[in-house]
């Protein structure tokens, strides 16, 4: 196989942050995220969002972060609401059933919430016969690869906070959403537009592993620790997870240097598959959903990784083409060269 | 501070690891423990431990090691059998109970279970008023340091076996368990002596993170990685843990070195306090818990890192020290030099 | 008020029932379902069910009947297939998820599965990544007062046994399928068609409380009893439970003519709706859903009793008639003898 | 069999309760603990217990009443506090820590907690790698049939409160307590001396089945509803609890003398037993457990039904007897009647 684009944690791990890590190997340090790496990173993360009074916690994937953060939001008769193409609803494997709590889920077309679908999940919420919504998950980019605009992500946030609910943000790829051109969120924005709490994903932009977990809400501060213990997600050797997160948020940007590579891979890869007369979406972030004729799709997974995502017609497919901080320009160009060659056959 | 005996996960990675990481990091591997190196530490591990038709797999700390593999073995009205410094009864915040199952737990002064005190804790089960044992969970080494013989685990597998229970062995620190001189269990007998499943730990041993959890029980085998996803511990880069156990059990036994250094520091430091005529049980592996008089230990923590364990009198505690495979001989002839210092002007 | 049709829970206890209980109350007998009663009672009920091998427990309400139910069918990353409007998805307070289980739930216009939404809802199934599908639930009849025909039920069960799942009822009002004229599914089929598990509702029909499971499939029989109790439903005093069924189930077929008072009431009523010119389909059990105009529904209902279910309209209503053992005729009279005047008069 | 004295289940119900029911059977009412009956009796109950504004909800049975009860007070992460013998630690097949919480227990010599034990219990919680402790759960009487002083009371709420712990009391033989010329404790004292929540037993004390919990401290009435229905423990027919709560607690004292007859039966049954030589300790409960020869248990076991308790020698052992509301003085003579022959013959 000459390349991937099966998903964005293919790679290794980022050259800098093994350097970092390497670099500072030789202290002693106390574990469980009470390091000074994982001090620092935090002070480098309440910096780069301006939210100076946020808590920021060190979790190893982002599975075990949605439990951990849904779980500290919820009463144990309390559920959550969800679009159905929702990563806790549909690949946790029932993580977040498994701590006891139902997910309120409704269909949505492009796998963004709204206060429309907001008002419909809630409307299954009578009284003590049924599961009271209380927290709002959402994901940017969602699941299908689309983006919230501030003014989509204020009235998610107003809708949630009109009936008492708080707003979960998984952020496992906020990093193409950060280095998107479609989205006109901004990084400081995050802190301060009602979300309650949202994860930072270090594992899909060039990290080892691990995921900072922000919390916004004071109220849901106190015993966070307690929870990310009892579901076996506190690392003893934490520095590391300190390490990355602090060398992500240095000066010179490497968070969104990362970013902006999966991205601007994605749009040059749009572009080309764009001018061979491929139906695709751009969507800005790093996930891109070309369709294609059957045949072309088994001539080309000869030599590229990818997933078929869904059956169009009897001939034609959509599948998904994922590219990353590592994808380089000469894979991109690659494939579409050999994808020109295959459908010239095609003709 | 001179040099931190708080404990074994203060330190950095052994750079061994970091440099097979470095180099082996190009590449493209599939995720969720299905890369290849995940796929040549499994080989690595079966042969070293001579169990050859062994599964393994890979999860990222040790405490949700144990609530994956217990849960794994347990229906939902089943118990775990338990001493009471049990890690999991003690020091994971209740992460067993969280999915449901007790810890029927037994007191033992040694820290290690045997047959009268498994026959002890099983007395308690009469029918369906009651929890059902079903599991049979040890420490090697135990929390107090103690290490089973190869006659007592017998006992031990064979008082579970003969009331229908299963044994799960915690290895957290089974590194130091094998490079002990005080126990005559190898390597090759954990897999054939009946033990169903166990992990041997890597974050202590040097790693970054992770932990290798070995199935020997065929029935347990089949529906693993369910109950590892679904607890939030399936790590998408499993490559770096794949790594670490490959380069762990390669051929210059680098597990075996890291864990020498760690028990050859306790002992030379167990001599060494022996020596200063402090009362001190070696029991071979890399936690000693010598008793101090409490004017010595508050002089000893003004250079020293490590925590006081109990109370002995109104003037003596014991404290314990912990050694690590990062541990110099310079630290542990400083500290007993210092101590001799604090001893001295003490009388 | 006149009369509520607000359910078939409002009324007392069947007359029948209280005398049985009275008549034997003086005797010592031993509690948690191993008493004389509940032995009789399961005798009976093998016998009316033509079901000889079955076993038998008591459970004291539909909730927690299903929840013991299903969790003794499932592992922990198990899943259960229902309708959206099943019981166990919308009013049992999530008590499912309680106990770690995802429901997987496909729309129905009818309240009811067949192997095509079996199949849809089935597809979300990938591997370790997603919740395994394996109980299908039904419930007959259904939420939506619609009843399986027994060519119906074989297509659900087929479907579900070719997948590997089991098949679970609940029953909470099968008195009123099996005294329905509008199944052709007689007493002696549940026993024979392939379902695992179901119960038979007493509450409903006349009792004081307490539900009868039947377990069919002999995999699930052996640690049932440790299920209920570990769910807090193992009844101390159950001889009352057993009284109640086996009364139930005596030579006068007293469960069939309290059924039969419920459905018959229902078609009397229905057809006089029906007469009144009211939108109505009668489906043959003790739950009507007339249409009427919002007017008449709020004259009818400052006399009787009843659940608003669904807008039409901006003039228009469903309203939700339930009729039980204990309607007298006089009730559905006067009922339809005070709307045709509030009809009259909205003319 | 002559006599069953095993326990406090093995009668049917009192008759006042049967008749209330019968004559209270043809109106209709809302369920769920909405009826009149429920209003009734919790405005008798308050009356009762002088304890004006208390909540007051029906469970079905005393596990579950302690699941909701306990899971109302608990975060994820708290755990309860009891000693070793609690019924919810050794009869309950652990329901509690299926609902995901941990039991600390200490043992005791006599059943009770008091400061000492809270303190060592306690002890055991560091930080977020322990569980916390956050209600301290005692029975009155207690499962060994001792009973708690208003002074001892009074200390171990003191203790409770003193470290910010609620207090859980299980009146499962509340009755026998209340009865009882060995405590100083009124009624009207549990209503005002600190405890959060207790249930006061129907099912040991002539009910058919039923428990009513009363929650005195405010900040854990809101969301009750929740739980019991989340648990499966909302019953529709709610006011067949009703009517027997509201008939326990009328104007003639039926709680009282049913537990009366109980506690009377019991001391003139130790009386007896003492005056024929027997060890006996009378604890002014319902429960007795005399120590006689092996021999002349076996004799009476042909005659009546009992518990051997323990094992006290070679050649003794300790029994169980218990009365109820139903022990006629007929039962109580005839045993010591013919155990006066087993003695006289034995010697």
């Amino acid at each position: 196989m000459k390349y991937s684009f099966y998903d964005d944690y293919s790679e290794g791990v980022a050259p800098e942050l093994l350097d970092y890590i390497a670099s500072n190997n030789t202290d002693q340090q106390r574990g469980y995220c009470t390091d000074d790496y994982c001090v620092l990173a935090s002070e480098r993360i309440r910096a780069a969002f301006d939210m100076h009074s946020a808590d920021v916690h060190y979790l190893p994937n982002g599975t075990v972060a949605n439990v951990v953060g849904l779980v500290s939001m919820l009463k144990a008769y309390e559920g959550v609401i969800s679009v159905k193409s929702g990563h806790i609803n549909t690949h946790e494997a029932g993580a977040l059933e498994a701590t006891g709590h139902k997910i309120l889920w409704v269909d949505s077309q492009d796998g963004k919430l709204n206060p429309e679908l907001i008002e419909k999940a809630y409307a299954s919420y009578e009284d003590e016969h049924t599961v009271r919504p209380k927290v709002v998950y959402i994901t940017q980019p969602s699941e299908l690869g689309t983006l919230y605009s501030l003014d989509e992500l204020r009235a998610v946030v107003d809708s949630a906070r009109s009936k008492g609910m708080y707003i979960y943000m998984d952020g496992a790829r906020l990093a193409m959403a950060l280095a998107s051109p479609l989205t006109d969120i901004r990084m400081k924005d995050y802190g301060c537009i009602g979300i309650d709490m949202f994860y930072i994903g270090g594992t899909k932009n060039g990290g080892l592993y691990g995921e900072a977990m922000v919390i916004l809400n004071k109220d849901l501060k106190s015993d966070f620790r307690y929870h990310i213990k009892q579901r076996g997600a506190l690392m003893a050797k934490s520095r590391f997870m300190g390490q990355q997160f602090a060398r992500f948020f240095d000066e010179d940007d490497l968070y969104m240097r990362l970013a902006v590579n999966a991205t601007s891979s994605a749009t040059k890869l749009a572009q080309g598959l764009h001018g061979l007369g491929v139906e695709i979406t751009e969507n800005g972030t790093n996930q891109l959903f070309p369709v294609l004729h059957n045949d072309a799709i088994t001539r080309l997974s000869e030599q590229y990784g990818f997933y078929i995502w869904e059956k169009i017609s009897d001939t034609q497919s959509r599948i998904r083409l994922v590219t990353s901080w590592a994808t380089s320009e000469l894979a991109v160009d690659e494939l579409l060269s050999d994808l020109t060659g295959i459908l010239a056959e095609g003709e």
